[in-house]
């Protein structure tokens, strides 16, 4: 039973799950969705994701959307595989779903507001809006405060070792991290050494790279 | 050991959590926090959750922060306990967390930025924006259309019980039903009875009255 992703280049969701796929050394089918000519809007596609994004994964008979949904479902159900994405001991879990939580919450809004402007914009040739930088840099910094602290006495996110609330970031990482807001990173030594070691990571480098 | 609930009054994210416990047949005790005086921001809360924000829960020396994972936490830990919220078969459980994803990446921020304009800034005495009400009624209403066609064939949100799927929702309706964004609701059957049966359910209404 092969696994297949449906998912765009240039999309973090869809990298998301391509890492979390990497990391559990899971093969996998990809197929690119032609969102220039709008094929994730049509009936076909909305039976997949009703919202008409991507990515979707298939497995057998199931079928998931929601990126942080299915990177749970592959950690859950290929447990036994590849890296361990998740933490045995309920306490631990709880912790570490803890983190799985601010980077849904407090990380991605700020995160994903600023690749828009400073990477994506400019990329469309489009305008990026100094002000909405501005106020999503001072958000982020927040966030990142947040971060240097716990990473101050925890060697990741969500425990000691690398696990899904330090995956979930990468893609928005990977955007940033070519912009001018690598600055609110470098600027915090423990994130800064954070973001270069999950960055480096094999199964990271070979997601977006396939 | 007693169950702590680190809370305020008026808040959607303690009334998420108080809504879990009662479900889950917990009794806790409620401790007010102070954001009046900024008790939220000084050192001794920001040991509890370094956003600085409400709820915080203790479960003996476990503290939790971000009102999905404490609602998780509970779910998971207290399995036999009230209400079942989550699902034991992999697959269907796999379905339901997608649909606690939708509710927080996609019901939520157009909910939330609602009740604040529609709800909140009333009783504080400041000005609705119509602008970004027109903006996020739009939102909401294709996240309701969604909705409507998935409540059509499944009786909740995530399969065929009351979930933390169908949970999570239950602050933010509370707020916006007393707002004209009720109209978004009425207009859709499906999320209309949906939405009437679980704002009924006596665990939610013991959770906002206690």
């Amino acid at each position: 039973m092969t696994i297949k992703v449906f998912g765009a280049n240039g999309s973090t969701s869809t990298l998301r799950v391509l890492a979390c796929l990497a990391e559990k050394d899971l093969d996998y089918e990809f197929v690119t969705v032609d969102m220039p000519n709008k094929e994730h809007k049509k009936p076909e596609y909305l039976s997949r994701n009703p919202f008409g994004q991507v990515p979707v994964l298939e497995d057998g008979d199931l079928k998931l959307f929601e990126s942080r949904a299915i990177t749970q479902y592959l950690a859950h159900t290929y447990a036994d595989k590849g890296t361990d994405l998740i933490i045995k001991d309920p306490k631990k879990m709880a912790i570490l779903a803890v983190w799985i939580e601010v980077e849904s919450q407090k990380f991605d809004p700020a995160a994903s507001k600023l690749a828009w402007e400073l990477a994506y914009k400019p990329i469309f040739g489009m305008t990026t809006d100094d002000a909405i930088v501005d106020e999503y840099e001072k958000k982020l910094s927040e966030v990142l405060d947040v971060y240097e602290s716990r990473l101050s006495h925890s060697k990741y996110l969500g425990g000691d070792s690398f696990t899904l609330a330090d995956l979930h970031h990468l893609p928005n990482l990977k955007y940033l991290m070519g912009t001018n807001a690598k600055k609110l990173f470098d600027a915090r030594p423990h994130v800064s050494a954070w973001a270069a070691e999950i960055q480096s990571r094999p199964a990271w480098i070979k997601a977006f790279t396939s």
